[in-house]
């Protein structure tokens, strides 16, 4: 019962696809306007779709359903082929953006790392590969992350840590930006320490007889645990240790130690690894261990832009160090993967929403009266509650996942400059620029990936079995995801610390009346003195009546929830005691983000959205949104008096349910301008035609082909017809429970 | 750096054993104690750890962490070989009931089901070997569920439907009761229909000139889809199919299909079957789907208890039916699944929460100064609120898990004797028991299985980057678990449907004094009419003061929930605009229920608990139960005013946040109290001996050895080193970008 061979095929007991084309004949979204908006400008727009079509379309890179039944093996040697293919895109989008297809060898001046030449590479000449790497990262998770590990970890730590002149000679030079001559991977994690990297205990020792470092593990515990492209890829690893010098111990810092010839695979003395082996999700990278013992490596190989081993030439060594400087190295390596992650958390969302709502859309089930054909899934209110909002999820996402990435790279670009010019004024800018970006990433990526966790959980529930199976994208989706609320900060880690940041500015304000007014009027423009007073004295009130209300009440929420920690705190004179409470903190500022960048942007020129209609339809998701969050959080908007219980029943629960079906109407309009191409979704009940069951039963089969010899007989049928023809041995002849015929027998 | 030769074995950096020693010499929980009261009673304890002792050292039906790196053949295989070894258990475990290990050939005079011989098999027979399932199914869920298909579905399915001579031929002659002869699938679900199994489209048309039926699938969606054991192992399906008489539709009813040789597994004439492929998890078993194209049978397979075709010698044709008892029927066949999730919940908590709880105990991260040595996760307040409110939840599932089962079996019992003697009085009485039968498993089944799914997912996220690891089984537990969110009625289904029937109760008690002393009087007495209005009336309050408070208080918000439904109804007419609601009224009686059963069964005889300190740590965590999901739903507490927003800052978050330390310093004595062996948790971090780094390191050592040829070398390699070793071909000779020579030599 293929496409073409349906038994009857006059039959239209259920037909999905009729649904879905009615909905987007009848739908008066625009959806190129809408796409523009998600896609954040017309250009970025076009070279979003420009890559993606790539992707989809290149024989190597493309994934397919059989993607959902490789093996761990498989899976390592897929994505190693990929990543060969997507160095070879590199060097592509790396002349595309210097306008270099002619007349030079641009990668072998590149290498030849001299300035004359070809000036050095910097994050703009990457910007269409980097934006290629995050698209691919949401078609093949795994793929994305073993090349980020490389690309981005190693990359960042050697930039983050490295002088001018390390930095071109690795990622240069040696070619490691451009995916040649060495692989690294990132050392960090133990195996007794994650989150608190202070406490790290492998040990860089320094020799002065020789003038190099040896690096050891001294315990089982200090074994490098995790390590991203360990097992099988990596040639070198950025590796954090104990600087040890003349006996003292300066602290957790960076060295690049090689690992294996490149061109052997073999490892180097001193070396031993591991493969981690299966995980939850992702087994496409290699994740392995190491252990050091006594490795050799030159003092040189120190990564030594903040922190410097001096040695003089009468053989003294002093340790240089650059205390301020040196902490804010160490926010700048993880700080890219965040901030990524909040961009992947605005496509992943948009894909199992996409999903999720055709299938809602296109799936009957119960009638309402006998003879009456079923209803829609979608038609059901407690559906329309389940899918609707989580529909909004990703559109909510998407305006401050962009802006949060812009102002990731002009931060660090100025940190760049300030840093090599040396400019102290400049550098004390920066520093609190970037302990703001720490802050507002650290809340985004804590939120935004346990937001979309639950969506995909969520979502897949709404399919039923269907969602259950591995071919509709929702079991490996999952799994592969719900790394990203552990990995590169815990995300109970994170909203502890950026809500203890918040907390500090609000007391800083709320008692002090400091408050900066230049750095601190975007994301935290809430905790301006004024404004709190005004909430404090109940000049400003809560109300859901203009738009822009429906984030100002997160913010007089966020204004009350602190105030209430404040007192908690002053009486117990513990932090940790509120320590649940500062989790809230950190959702709710992340929230309000997300609400005012979607405000700010669709109430400016910038939105793209020229026609009422749809921006009408956008302005009821942002409502939806911000309703469906408050309805989950109404004890604390209860319990912080921001509405009576009555309002709750009268104002904010009528209000969530009415516009329920509103956004229902422009569903499939909604859905269609993520512009998800069906490749993209890998996932056959959510295709474009609405044609479910046709796709899902052809895919199944195709994945799973019927056997030559005997359909459904399985190569271990004997061990299941031997047991069903089984007969009364047990009893008769093995002793189980002898008849009495043969007791009586051997009783004489 | 095995266990025996740690690189300095003096080293004390990390030693979480010493904790958990240390935590289990000072505990004054009486293990023993509490492992009764939690298995329920003395002799059922026994029973359990003597079962448990034998499938863990079981040579074949064992499960070790290379559990987590087979493939998807390899798990189906392993699984069949399972089955083979169950079943040899299964004639032991009879026997052993039936004490019939000498003399006489049991199994022989069973399956010559000649009843003057061997009375026929019952649930009381099956007492052990279900026990061993249950606990099989802990263990390896896959495994579980694929001989459940078998003996619960299947079984039940002839059990439920066919007459008294059909249940003995088919189970006890033809021996599937035995695991012999025949295995059978239960062919319920379709490609398009799941929930709504009324409008299953498989069609048995009856052939009045042969005196057959026609078994056949009209349509691509009425392909019997996700069936356990179609694509491998079964050789008889329980068919749900409409059956058509003279061109009648009587509805959908049960037909017993052979698919399969049992001798060489080819399949029948005109059955087509499919593999379903790869799944979220439980991979294990062979689900597949089933198209009919005219397949024949006799009309007497066509399972006859509630309705018959009869034909008369003169050929002519009629239908009888006991409408009542049919629809009966229609609830018991997934009634024992879902009790069985109630249990399963008990079971994979305590194991999850077992894990979670001594990793919390043996890791330790960041010192609270310089110097100090690192302190354990558990000691953090937000840790302990994370993870001990889990702990307790398997705690309050176990006394509902087994009244339920107890019920049900009582139940079923009764129905079968009532249908049997034909005693209309009976039937009356024993059809309302299962209604409410139904009810209470519908709510405890979905409740339970989403808490677990919570569970899993959060104290996974405990464990941090070791939790994502495979070997330590939240992955695999995850993606096991959630199908039960799913499969045997949707969760959202299930809990609508038990909440309208008890909203109808409470309209019948509330507005006509209506209600049902003798059956009601258990899990519904909070809807005793004078209850109601004495809470209407404001006269019960609500505090939280004595120990039955923390349930009471359940009750009264669920009567205010109610009323707030009710009212929300009158208005708008639609039952349909409330659902959402409804959903809560689910879990809020689930979790009455819960916390009751506890309630009464900790202050009986019946709990085994002597020891007075026990006894408080045992009322401690039902506290915490209670105040956890009060927090958690604070939000109707306030919304329906049984707490003001003050009282839930000064009394229930103040309460709960105490609690937290108090059961922090019981918290391995729970945990042990569950008395769980290591090879039943299967988890290398939540072993006994508490050596978390050690066992852990060589549990993923052993599963990946290293490569004879080079440690880390990948079969591979050769993609790599080619990528990285690539020099400047493509610029230079294939065109990429060809330098100003070649250009200049081309241009002529």
């Amino acid at each position: 019962m293929t496409r073409r061979t349906t038994i009857n095929p006059d039959s239209v007991v259920l037909n999905p696809q009729k649904f879905i084309q009615k909905e987007r004949a009848d739908s008066k979204i625009k959806v190129d306007q809408v796409n523009t908006f998600l896609e954040s400008s017309p250009e970025r727009r076009t070279l979003t779709h420009a890559l993606i079509d790539q992707i989809v379309n290149d024989p190597i890179l493309k994934t397919d359903t059989d993607y959902y039944d490789a093996t761990k093996l498989q899976e390592r040697e897929i994505t190693a082929k990929k990543i060969a293919r997507l160095a070879s895109y590199m060097e592509h989008d790396i002349k595309t953006v210097r306008k270099h297809f002619r007349n030079t060898d641009l990668m072998k001046e590149l290498q030849a790392n001299d300035p004359d030449k070809a000036s050095p590479l910097t994050n703009k000449d990457l910007f269409i590969f980097d934006k290629r790497l995050s698209l691919v990262a949401n078609i093949d998770p795994q793929l994305g992350t073993r090349v980020g590990v490389h690309l981005g970890l190693f990359g960042n730590c050697i930039k983050g840590n490295g002088t001018d002149e390390q930095i071109r000679y690795w990622l240069q030079e040696r070619g490691a930006t451009l995916m040649k001559g060495i692989y690294g991977c990132f050392a960090m994690t133990e195996l007794g320490h994650g989150s608190n990297v202070a406490q790290l205990q492998t040990r860089a020792v320094y020799d002065k007889q020789n003038d190099t470092f040896i690096i050891d593990t001294p315990d089982l515990t200090a074994t490098k645990w995790w390590i991203g492209g360990a097992a099988h890829s990596a040639t070198h690893a950025a590796v954090y240790a104990r600087l040890i010098v003349e006996g003292k111990d300066y602290g957790v810092k960076t060295f690049v130690v090689p690992l294996r010839d490149p061109s052997t695979f073999q490892l180097l003395a001193g070396v031993s690894i591991g493969d981690i082996g299966a995980k939850m999700g992702r087994d496409g990278i290699d994740n392995g261990w190491i252990q050091f013992r006594n490795v050799v490596i030159p003092r040189e190989f120190m990564l030594s832009r903040f922190t410097k081993v001096v040695r003089s030439p009468d053989g003294s060594v002093t340790v240089k160090t650059e205390p301020q400087l040196d902490q804010i190295s160490g926010y700048s390596a993880l700080l890219s993967g965040r901030v990524n992650m909040v961009m992947d958390s605005f496509r992943f969302g948009s894909k199992f929403a996409t999903i999720a709502v055709r299938y809602a859309v296109g799936r009957q089930q119960f009638a309402p009266r006998k003879g009456l054909s079923e209803t829609q899934l979608i038609d059901y209110p407690l559906h329309q509650y389940r899918v609707l909002p989580q529909l909004c999820v990703p559109y909510l996402v998407s305006p401050v996942a962009f802006k949060l990435m812009d102002n990731y790279y002009s931060t660090l670009d100025e940190l760049y400059n300030a840093s090599s010019s040396a400019d102290k004024a400049a550098l004390v800018t920066v520093s609190k620029k970037l302990k703001n970006l720490f802050i507002d990433s650290a809340s985004l990526k804590a939120t935004n990936t346990w937001l979309i966790a639950t969506l995909i959980d969520e979502l897949r529930q709404t399919c039923g079995g269907h969602g259950y199976s591995q071919y509709n994208g929702f079991g490996k989706g999952y799994d592969d995801w719900v790394v990203q609320c552990t990995w590169e900060g815990d995300n109970n880690v994170l909203s502890l610390t950026s809500a203890k940041s918040i907390l500090k500015k609000f007391i800083d304000s709320a008692t002090k009346g400091r408050f900066d007014n230049t750095l601190d009027v975007d994301s935290f423009s809430y905790l301006k003195p004024q404004y709190i007073g005004s909430v404090v004295s109940g000049e400003t009130k809560s109300s859901l009546k203009e738009l822009g209300d429906y984030t100002e009440i997160w913010s007089i929420t966020l204004i009350k929830l602190l105030a209430h920690i404040g007192t908690l705190v002053e009486k117990s004179r513990s932090i940790d005691s509120v320590s649940k409470l500062l989790v809230l903190v950190s959702k709710f500022h992340a929230l309000r983000c997300m609400l005012k960048t979607y405000y700010d942007k669709l109430n400016s020129r910038d939105s793209h959205i020229s026609d009422e209609i749809t921006k009408e339809s956008m302005w009821n998701v942002y409502k939806l949104f911000s309703l469906y969050f408050i309805d989950k959080h109404s004890g604390e908007f209860q319990q912080f008096k921001i509405f009576t219980p009555d309002q709750i029943s009268k104002v904010v629960q009528p209000q969530l349910l009415a516009l329920l079906p509103i956004v229902r109407k422009d569903c499939i309009g909604l859905t269609d301008s993520f512009e998800l191409p069906d490749a993209m979704l890998n996932s056959p009940i959510g295709y474009f035609d609405g044609d479910i069951y046709h796709n899902y039963f052809n895919e199944v089969c195709r994945n799973n082909p019927v056997e030559a010899d005997g359909a459904g007989k399985p190569s271990y049928h004997a061990l299941l017809s031997s047991m069903l023809g089984r007969g009364f041995e047990f009893d008769q002849k093995l002793g189980g429970a002898a008849n009495a015929e043969i007791l009586s027998k051997i009783n004489k």
